[in-house]
């Protein structure tokens, strides 16, 4: 574990150093502000949503709700101006990797309210809005919709059928995205390989489930004109650009900030039609509004993940060398995704994992059915690729009689392979190259700190439990670009404030973001202060996903403080009468004499000897070409019951190639909560609905989150080999802890159950076990 | 009347255009956001205040309300670490006015909080805090003070008796000012004058009582370490600095924010105990809190003005030429006055008039007594002076055996006279030089409007009224510096926003701020907002008082859209790739080629030409040396009720010299407006206090503010003299249209009343005219 920090104010480094967190404070001590402590003194505004997962609409009738005391107004699309509106969708890959991957892209058509049609259960159709939440509720109940229902596709394999119905007009095949892209001769290794494994591999339906649900404020300041959207999102500038895209506003007639959220996870790196609708609803009634999403809303209608299906082909020679690789994989991406693009373009590319592969085919494809809609998750495709690959693996090792271990060890990138060219572009365009340091020391570290020796202890701690291993490795693209904005400023006092364009969701932002400011100014970490995220003070800024904060923002933190140090110098230098002046340790000096931040805040005050130069604040764009990569090894020990079929993970250990990293702490923070969210999709957690598409996951009695007891400690080992591709050296590491917890389950699954048992599909059921026991039994 | 303007979106200049007020349309619309509409979500808090005028407090006894439920909690000063702290003080004259004058200054001790004496009723000894206000008002009545009497001292003169007692320690003698000034030969021509006329005149105690009452919230920000005071203020940076004195915090730990506010007049140019407390409990119970000011609150404990006593001669030749003029006067401001030294100059120097005075004596100071605090009024000081030399002119002319418009037309300064040079400094240190035009136009354009003559058609009109004309000249140092700043950035549209640091309480700022910076960027007036105050995102300003508004803050804009126009002009060049760029209508040209606005906030953006460039967002001070001056005559005519005494006001006429007017009909509802406070002031209004310092007009039934139907229409004349002062040659008009209300009414009674009744106090009480009617009738 990493030790508490120790440091006094003007130790330096702080960025690599394991400083608290300083919203720990406020946030343990119950004083965050999320969206709902914002909702005093608004009218509360609750959603009419669909109660049938494809059907046309017929009628809305809202005469008894109109006519409840307290209930301000019922509005559907019409009345908010927002009929045939449409979300602009979120991501756009470069045309050089659509050529690569011969991608196409159908046109999503998500409307921010269903108008005379509605494609899954949940979709938003009318608002109800009353000055209190319960009479809202009430009266949205007492809306009549009436439907003609329409033939329900609830499996992506049956909607791309031929002649299955077609659920949007413009999308006759229900299919919104297609790649493919090959490099070496996969046709040829495959006939020629001395084995190839086959198999199936089906991740279920499941997503964030942060523990704050969504919710939006908005309110009209009429004497300014404009809109204040205050949203639970990640990505504050998507959704002021969607309001804007929608309605044709102008950017200064909308602000959007970002309160304290709890977890985004990526449900919440989404533009949603509530969001668009609040801002629109708060103009055209000049109230204040808010609607704070509910917790059966949100397993019923906010954005989900994963649910793709890979029919995967593996060919090793004798040894086990990789020789080629195929798989064809579909994604339900449910009634939408403004990232389908994403999420098909992530699960094509990470499917090469960190291993050498010199031969490949891929197929994706996204499908359009009747359940809700889709977005990124943590990994966001990257778990449902390395579930296929290493399950291949698996089962390579298998034909081939060596271990996981020994087949990982044959195939990963060594120090002597990377940097690692592949032969296609990455979704921004530029060559893949996988800039790693060594990708076989996170195996040796994994092993070492978790060794299958460790089997025999647990086996006897856990007499009534099938003990078994499980190893997998994954490969991350992370901190995309194409840029990342930061502003710091210089506070009266001679104090900074720093922001940037990525919102914290509970990330660290408020810590690490200072940790960067002192080191890059040189000045004690209490002298710089976090400001969060609003599109007022930082009109430009993409957001926090993809692992990309700490990258992105980090680092145009990092260039924008340089740049105020250069602004400021000229001024130091006016101050002091000087040619120039240098600079260390918070101070300016030239010629035995010197001046600090306060005396040059106080210089530019009213009366002052700079009073009228330009403010000491500056914003900063920091681009990147592409993106950096990461890569780990997970090593899993866990039980199966020999009863019940319980699976009782039992060790855990991570190695992961972190790069710099500004806060161990906070890494492994997310690395733990990582691996907490995999063992949960791994063994629990799915969205199902019935043949109708009737979601039947809604409340936590059906869809299981995993509990405190359900995950071990994790042991982590932290692999620092920095990055050139930004100034701080640093490796995303927000998605790494999930994305092969899948795989390495599976994997000690297998090798608990003996008997050539091979898991394909998670979560790994309880009912799928006991089977499997009865065989073990038998 | 002025007409409505009809300008299209591009008619310049929009300086000197009666455009429609922009904010009217949301006020009147019941859409302002006044600062009892943000409340929602705060906890209440309740002040406990005193119910003794002097006394020593010997016990708080809390324990009922800190145990009744919905309590959160009571606190005093040592509780919230404001044991001993005062309030510092809003005004020093400059040393030069202060040498000239002999002026000394005791200092104010204001406490934030009354810890073991009080001075007046009403004033602020403790605070409940709960959750709803019904809660917080029972608990505050049952806290319990004891207190020991201690001898009350409600008149100035009795208070500046030796051997009073002495409220304060450190002023034995209960005087908080002094000063002195004499020029010419004042003794020498009293000798040998023709006519010497002596009068007492008292302007009883009154004030601004607006629309809305004062409030503060209050509200501890944990994520970013500072407290957001949003208060009913005219001075946010006054209030923000004494927040930042008492408490010692940073300048970034606190941001005061001006909502809509529903009129000043000065009582909201001042700062507060309520605003200390609340921004103090905020952090320290890190609660949401507001206080919204009821009404018998405001008239007992809100800042009251006037309550002045002058001892005057005036001495004339035998043809009414003024020769020496000699006054003594008393400002009574109660329990104390931030603002005393403004207050006591102010009434020094309004002294003079707009005439020609070769000799002058003055003697004035201020006295403490147990009444109420003290501000600034409408006027400050002038109303009060020119009510003693308006009067005194009078009585010289009935001596003298002219009309009041002859006498002021023999002494009132013409075109040939000025500018005119007093040999006094100003309070801002400079040498006096009124820099009018031709005051007597004033007077020839008052009389014109309403002559004399139209006594007789009102007497007919009105049989049962013995009707009176009534004339007054004012005159008015407006545009008090030494600064004001403003902003004007660039929105990304390529509209702009403009904002200053004077705060409006309703006076048209967004209106014509907007102006003033549509024909600065010479741009079509929609494409300027205008942003409320507040100290974050203009740290710097001065307020709202001393009609210096259009004058400072206008300035200000002007100045800022200029640096922004250069600050363009830079960035346009290096995007049309020229030397330099001409600038018009909005377009910055060079060589063939142009760019706008529009363009250059898009070339700005990420991806554009000019990205990382600077913000197109420029703060700007703007420094005048001193005031300009402006005046007026007022003339009216009323009729005094044969047999109830009640005055009627029948018509009323003012010309003022308003030098360029940037919205001539905001001017003139500010001298309409000004008029109808100036009609209470001389007729209604009054706060009187029992010999034990109980107050006794704590309600409207006892208070009589002006009703529509005591205020006829007012005719105005403006005069468009404009002054070099200020690059937009605006002179301020807030004030003006008060000053003269009382010595023009008094004047006008005595007239009515004829047989040389002769008014020497306000409000001329209805009793008082009784008796002057028997006299009549007998």
């Amino acid at each position: 574990m990493i030790p508490d920090a120790s440091k006094s104010g003007a130790d330096r480094p702080w960025v690599g150093s394991s400083v608290r967190r300083r919203e720990d404070d406020r946030m343990l001590g119950g004083r965050g502000r999320f969206l709902a402590d914002l909702a005093a003194g608004a009218a509360h505004v609750v959603f009419i949503r669909s109660s049938q997962a494809h059907a046309t609409i017929t009628g809305i009738d809202t005469t008894v709700a109109e006519r409840m005391p307290g209930v301000h107004g019922v509005f559907g699309a019409a009345d908010l101006g927002l009929d045939g509106a449409w979300i602009p969708a979120l991501t756009t890959p470069d045309p050089d990797f659509s050529a690569a991957t011969s991608l196409e892209l159908a046109e999503q058509r998500l409307p921010v309210l269903a108008v005379d049609r509605v494609h899954y259960v949940g979709q938003p159709i009318a608002v109800v809005v009353a000055g209190d939440r319960y009479v809202a509720e009430d009266a949205a109940e007492s809306v009549v919709v009436s439907y003609e229902t329409l033939p329900v596709l609830t499996d992506a394999a049956t909607a791309l059928e031929p002649g299955s119905p077609a659920l949007f007009g413009h999308l006759p095949d229900n299919q919104a995205a297609r790649l493919e892209y090959e490099f070496g001769s996969p046709d040829e290794a495959f006939e020629t390989a001395a084995h190839v494994v086959e198999g199936t591999y089906r991740m279920e339906r499941h997503g964030a489930v942060p523990l704050e649900c969504r919710g939006v404020l908005a309110d009209y300041d009429a004497g300014r004109g404009r809109v204040e959207v205050h949203t639970s999102t990640q990505v504050p500038h998507m959704v002021r650009n969607a309001i804007c895209a929608v309605t044709d506003w102008d950017r200064q007639d909308v602000v959007v900030s970002v309160p304290d959220v709890g977890g985004g996870f990526g449900t919440k790196a989404n533009v949603y039609g509530e969001e668009i609708v609040l801002a629109v609803l708060a103009r055209h009634t000049e109230e204040r509004v808010v609607w704070v999403e509910d917790r059966q809303e949100h397993l019923l209608a906010s954005a989900q993940a994963r649910d793709q299906l890979h029919r995967a082909r593996l060919a090793v020679d004798a040894e086990g060398a990789i020789l080629a690789w195929d798989v064809d994989f579909v994604v339900d991406i449910g009634a939408g995704s403004l990232w389908v693009a994403g999420i098909v373009a992530n699960t094509a590319v990470h499917l090469m994992g960190p291993y050498r592969i010199p031969a490949m085919h891929v197929r994706g494809c996204a499908a359009m059915t009747n359940k809700t809609l889709v977005a990124q998750y943590r990994g966001a495709g990257r778990p449902e690729a390395t579930f296929a690959l290493e399950r291949s693996l698996d089962a390579a090792a298998a034909v081939v009689g060596i271990s996981g271990e020994e087949i990982r060890r044959r195939n990963l990138l060594g120090a002597g392979d990377l940097p690692y060219a592949r032969p296609i572009p990455y979704r921004d365009g530029v060559p893949i190259c996988f800039d790693g340091g060594d990708y076989l020391a996170c195996l040796d570290s994994a092993v070492r700190t978790l060794p299958r020796s460790e089997v025999d202890v647990c086996a006897i701690e856990n007499p009534d439990h099938h003990v078994g291993y499980g190893l997998s490795s994954y490969l991350e693209a992370t901190g995309r670009g194409p840029h990342e904005t930061a502003r710091v400023r210089v506070l009266p006092s001679g104090q900074f404030e720093v922001t940037a364009g990525a919102a914290s969701a509970g990330q660290g932002h408020e810590t690490v973001f200072a940790q960067v400011a002192a080191d890059a100014l040189d000045v004690p970490l209490e002298q710089v202060r976090y400001r969060p995220c609003d599109t007022e003070q930082l009109p430009e800024g993409v957001g926090t996903f993809a692992s990309r904060s700490a990258v992105l923002a980090g680092s145009a933190v990092h260039q924008a403080c340089g740049e105020l140090i250069a602004l400021a110098s000229q001024r130091a230098a006016q101050l002091l009468d000087a040619e120039s002046v240098g600079y260390a340790g918070g101070r300016f000096a030239a010629a035995g004499t010197a001046v600090g931040w306060d005396e040059l805040a106080a210089a530019g005050r009213v009366g002052g000897a700079g009073e009228g130069g330009a403010a000491l604040d500056v914003s900063s764009v920091y681009r990147v070409p592409t993106v950096t990569w990461t890569m780990g090894v997970h090593a899993v020990i866990l039980g199966v019951h020999r009863r019940t079929g319980i699976v009782k993970v039992l060790r855990y250990a991570v190695s992961h190639e972190g790069g710099r990293e500004i806060n161990p702490r906070i890494v492994e923070g997310q690395i733990v909560g990582g691996v907490a969210q995999g063992i949960g999709g791994a063994l629990f957690e799915a969205w199902r609905y019935s043949p109708t598409g009737e979601p039947t996951s809604t409340t936590f009695a059906a869809y299981h989150l995993p509990l405190t007891t359900d995950v071990p400690p994790v042991l982590v080992n932290h692999h620092h080999v920095a990055t050139p591709a930004n100034p701080l050296g640093v490796r995303g590491a927000g998605e790494s802890g999930t994305i092969a917890v899948y795989a390495a389950v599976a994997a000690a699954v297998d090798d608990a159950l003996g008997g050539g048992h091979h898991v394909t599909t998670t979560p790994i059921g309880t009912a799928d076990l006991c089977r499997a026991l009865d065989k073990v039994a038998s």
